[in-house]
């Protein structure tokens, strides 16, 4: 049976370029208002971008990491340091840059797993060493993309003819290798003409929803339309959504859900209306290591993104805020997580276990 | 015994002021950067000024609404239209004004009802119809202001020791003669030592919490923390809120509750964690006349509000947006209704009948 889902058409946008000895970066931070990518040379510059979320999305942020490690082995020759090493001392010297670039984002699972797969790599490496660590990069961007062309159809799977979603912040081509992960599975329900509504919350603070979501959809000729994050109940009462589809920065053991804060919200509000919530993400994002969400450290950052919008104050001096940018949804709240090894239904423990156990 | 509340230490925004000839509102498009209050000497410049969101907030709109019709009984006079008219004649020449007032906003209920208080004053006016309806919009916002004391007492009555509250949008000073409605309740509940945690959410689109609800906290020295509306259900499961605190523009008689857009997502995500929901609101927003919610016609303003922020531009051209900017939450989703008249726990329509009925 041939792939009926022509997957080029309804992806156009890349974040993370590899020119061959630059990592060009599409910055996040600008868009939708400036198409422009930043070249990095240096393992720091990576971690910066990382960090100031340049390039952000849990799939992404592990791709760029596994090409700052790239760029850190080659600061290493050009400093002259590399010349000699063998893989087990390459592993040692690289291994600060394997740690500034871990340190970048806390909650995403994604960046630690590509750096265990570049450690693990470069362990069972011998002389072409750097070769190994280039193919491994290239490797997990491309399996990325692959993982999402699969999810898209697993995911789609489950949808009925006729369907509205809603999706929250942005898992699309620009959060991975390319495709997306929840917004892959928008993506392949569009293009099997299953879904026919699609709706996407404006994700505040940093408003992915609002700049990049609708953007890119928008840029592969996908019709959506933005709301209030805060309207999203409102809309569900309304009939015209019947399944939420979201992302993942990190799946526990008992299937609880670590995803862009305003995702848990989302759930209860599905859960009461009685429409399906559906997790997307790649098994490198599943942790059975972190038995449920309340061991998962939820990153707070800077206050002033709750008090502006794009460099307009919006709250008067003096005011304070709490921005937690990350929230947990309960395994109880999920009917479907989605990876490229397949579909868990009603996630809980034991199901997990099968799955994904070893 | 003494009232223990000191009203005035903890309210000193006046939104609304009249100064003889000309109604003077604080614009509130501006806050909270700019503090100008723009004079309106017609009805007309009130309707627009009620339209543009200058003045708002549900009791705030019907009192300003109150005198617009003062100013269009003014213009009567100005044009020589209004000499030698009686009562009954300058009521059927006043009630293009009123239709003009009531049109500026569908879904607040105290715009109507402001406007038919002046209609009745009208109706049993003699000679002095000029001074009636001076004395009738002025006996509108004293008794607003009342109201609010009234109700931050009792609202504050159902609170705990040690509590955390969170609000929606803004029912303070601004949206009202003074005081407040649900943020009158947290005033008397932080006057009181009852209240020691004061959140509010951002209230997207147009960040009424943000802007005006800390802001006017601030002048007051109440403590707050703003929060992203999407975090509202993260706080909740940290423990640290025990009540939801809003207002109101329309209560049916069921109880389901017409609000500021996001209102009805706080209510199921509070019953979701067990935290208390509370709707403040004079009785005059109280409309026995609509059974229940899903009577309630729902204001859509223009998308543009949805798609950029104070003039900064977030969405790609292009971009669609649907942007309702109130919600209904169910009766029973809400624990207490509160009025100047008492509270309705757990309202129903045998209840609210009990209570408001004629």
């Amino acid at each position: 049976m041939t792939d009926p889902i022509d997957y080029a058409r309804y992806d156009r946008i890349r974040p993370i370029r590899w020119t061959g000895d630059t990592l060009e970066l599409l910055d996040q931070r600008k868009l939708p208002f400036e198409v422009r990518y930043i070249p990095c040379t240096t393992c720091a510059s990576v971690a910066v971008a990382i960090h100031a979320l340049i390039v952000r999305g849990a799939p992404a942020i592990g791709i760029a990491a596994a090409w700052g490690v790239v760029l850190a082995a080659r600061e290493l020759d050009a400093s002259g340091a590399g010349a000699g090493l063998d893989a087990a001392a390459a592993a040692e010297r690289l291994e600060p840059a394997m740690q500034q670039l871990n340190a970048a984002r806390p909650t995403a699972v994604n960046l630690a797993w590509a750096l265990q797969r570049m450690r693990r790599a470069l362990s069972t490496a011998g002389e072409d060493w750097r070769g190994v660590l280039l193919r491994e990069a290239r490797a997990i961007a491309d399996e990325d993309l692959a993982a999402n062309h699969r999810m898209g159809k697993l995911g789609a799977g489950l949808i009925a003819n006729g369907s509205g979603v809603l999706t929250h912040c942005n898992t699309g081509s620009l959060a991975t290798a390319g495709f997306g992960t929840a917004l892959g599975v928008i993506r392949a329900g569009v293009a099997q003409g299953k879904v026919e509504r699609v709706y996407a919350g404006e994700t505040r603070p940093w408003l992915q929803g609002a700049r990049l979501t609708v953007w890119e959809l928008q840029q592969d000729g996908i019709d959506a339309t933005l709301i209030a994050d805060s309207a999203a109940s409102h809309l569900m009462k309304t009939g015209q959504v019947q399944w939420v589809i979201v992302g993942a920065d990190r799946i526990c053991a008992n299937g609880d859900t670590a995803n862009k804060i305003g995702t848990y919200q989302l759930a209860i509000a599905a859960r009461y209306h009685g429409v399906k919530f559906m997790v997307v993400a790649p098994s490198s994002t599943v942790d059975m290591a972190t038995p449920n969400g309340g061991k998962i450290e939820i990153e707070e950052r800077d206050q002033a993104e709750m008090l502006g919008l794009g460099g307009t104050r919006t709250a008067a001096e003096g005011v304070r805020a709490w921005n937690p940018v990350f929230d947990v949804t309960p395994s109880e709240l999920i009917d479907a997580i989605v990876t490229e090894r397949g579909v868990v239904e009603r996630p809980n423990r034991v199901s997990m276990q099968t799955f994904f156990g070893p």
